[in-house]
């Protein structure tokens, strides 16, 4: 199963706008599954681990709008930083190759990792902000996979987890958000504190453990257990708007207390991000955030919040190694990155 | 007298480009002189220095191509910078107003600073390298002078000036070239040493005691006593076109090991001052030198030197604050001048 037609296409993701996509890049819901019959992952025989793999590999090929499973042990290095990159699987996953599978859906509509920290993370990411979309994708997945295996299911805890943290429903709605006055007006750190207060993780744009770039956080419900599925979608609608409302009102004050300050440095990333000759991923995604901010408050309109997202992930490595076909030293990347960022933003000049 | 009509209009060295005017941006060709009668500057009375100047005007009055006598004490603090940032007077003489004064042919194409360090300070710019061209403008009006005054001359010494550094022909031919290769090559600092011990003088923009702004040098002959006016032109001619040559060697190679990394440079200067919307003097002096670079190398085309060496004058303080038309605090300027830059580079949005 070869990577490359994914390269040419668009996940649904980065296909439209979604609803608050001024603020919030997507959303995206997961579950968290494990077979009733066989041992945790962690505690799993490479014989338990690699049956699993393949009753699931054949379960899915009966699953609708299924397209692609990827051994993680037949893919290079680049190929899995791909799938990285286009947030199909963690950075974690794609460390270890075996006994470890991705099923990808339709237009990446969905994801299933095999043997990650559970036997199966069902996953699904849409534009914008909409966690109900997101979670009738996964809940469509997780029903088939109900019906087609034996899932561990305790009346009590609900479902059974390899982590007690996803016990319960197992579910965990993340949303990725922009946030660049609360940085600018250094209210984010308490944004934080209270979120984590009250039941979210702050994380970086690529999930547990990665720092933050460009702006771009995070937020995941801490708590799966107790908890119905209606009810952590509809406090995590509570909380996305209440950040928003946060980060529109910083944006006001930044407009009152340092406008020129402001345009100037959403002009200037648009000036180096449209003649750059060298850029390297961090700074696309840090340029791209003042960008983006650009747009929220009018002064950008050459180029949408969705283009600007699309521009950031298809110039990350991987993905601008696979386009040009071949594998690039960091400074070749950083050519070919500024040329095609040059290329999408329309920048003259582009010899 | 007022400075408004000269604001309005470009002085010679600005008019048009000259030869090697990729490295050379101007030449000044300058004349010590001194009334026989009176005390030199530092040593006459202030009735003395009054006359000078009174004498002197009215001698003016005769001469071809005379345009304008400022008072310094009549003008104010914006219009004396006006006149140091038009290269027609040194910040220093600038500095203390009483019994100075400034005559300024038509064009700006010469200038004679009276009672400076000496009673008369005759100089002109012209664009380019052509110290022939500066050299007879000046010697026409030091001719006129020697008619209608009596100019203090030995015949062992020559003209005879205030400090013995002047004495002799009185005569300073002083270029201002842009090195940016050999300032990137790290080959400045042994140019300017070999530069001192065969007779020149290597300073910054605004000449004596200026610090280097975009690596704009302004190298003089030392030698005035001894030494024929043809001699001092033609070893300035030798010593130009071998910095040149060097320069040009150190453009080669940084084209040779680090392409890349110089258009990179070129370029984010470029877009820089295409869409900032705050710039300071110093960082346009700066970024300009990237550019004026890149045109030297083919990169840049949307632009000529000479119109790069204007933004860069009409863009400081003084000449900012009389084309708005009322004096502006820093962050004001800064906001004019980045609206003044792009409008003048051809960026789009500059609402």
């Amino acid at each position: 199963m070869s990577i490359q037609p994914m390269v040419e296409k668009l996940p649904y993701w980065l296909r439209e706008e979604g609803e608050y996509s001024e603020i919030v890049i997507s959303t995206r819901v997961r579950l968290a599954r494990n077979l009733s019959d066989t041992p945790f992952v962690q505690r799993a025989s490479e014989e338990e681990l690699s049956e699993v793999m393949e009753r699931a590999r054949e379960a899915f090929l009966r699953l609708e709008r299924f397209e692609n499973f990827f051994y993680m042990d037949a893919l290079d290095p680049i190929e899995r930083q791909f799938l990285v990159e286009r947030r199909l699987m963690s950075p974690e996953f794609a460390k270890n190759g075996k006994n470890r599978g991705l099923a990808v859906g339709e237009d990446e509509k969905f994801g299933i990792m095999v043997n990650e920290e559970d036997h199966f993370r069902i996953f699904s990411i849409v534009p914008g902000f909409n966690p109900e979309e997101a979670h009738e994708i996964v809940d469509d997945i997780d029903n088939f996979l109900s019906r087609e295996l034996e899932i561990a299911f305790d009346n009590d805890f609900g479902y059974l987890t390899a982590c007690p943290t996803n016990v319960g429903t197992g579910m965990r709605i993340s949303v990725l958000v922009h946030l660049p006055a609360l940085v600018l007006t250094k209210e984010m750190d308490k944004v934080i504190r209270s979120l984590s207060q009250t039941g979210y993780f702050v994380r970086g744009l690529w999930g547990e453990g990665s720092r933050i770039q460009g702006n771009i956080f995070q937020i995941s419900n801490q708590r799966t257990l107790g908890v119905k599925e209606e009810d952590i979608i509809e406090n995590m609608k509570r909380m996305v708007k209440e950040v928003m409302d946060y980060e529109l009102n910083a944006r006001e004050i930044l407009i009152k207390n340092a406008r020129s300050q402001i345009e100037d440095k959403i002009w200037r990333a648009w000036g180096i991000l449209k003649y750059a000759r060298m850029l390297s991923s961090e700074e696309v995604i840090n340029l791209s955030s003042a960008v983006r901010l650009g747009i929220g408050l009018g002064f950008i309109t050459e180029i949408s919040v969705l283009h600007l997202t699309r521009l950031l992930v298809l110039s990350l490595p991987a993905h601008l190694q696979l386009l040009v076909g071949r594998e690039m030293e960091a400074e070749e990347r950083d050519i070919k990155r500024a040329e095609f960022v040059r290329k999408t933003l329309g920048g003259k000049n582009d010899g």
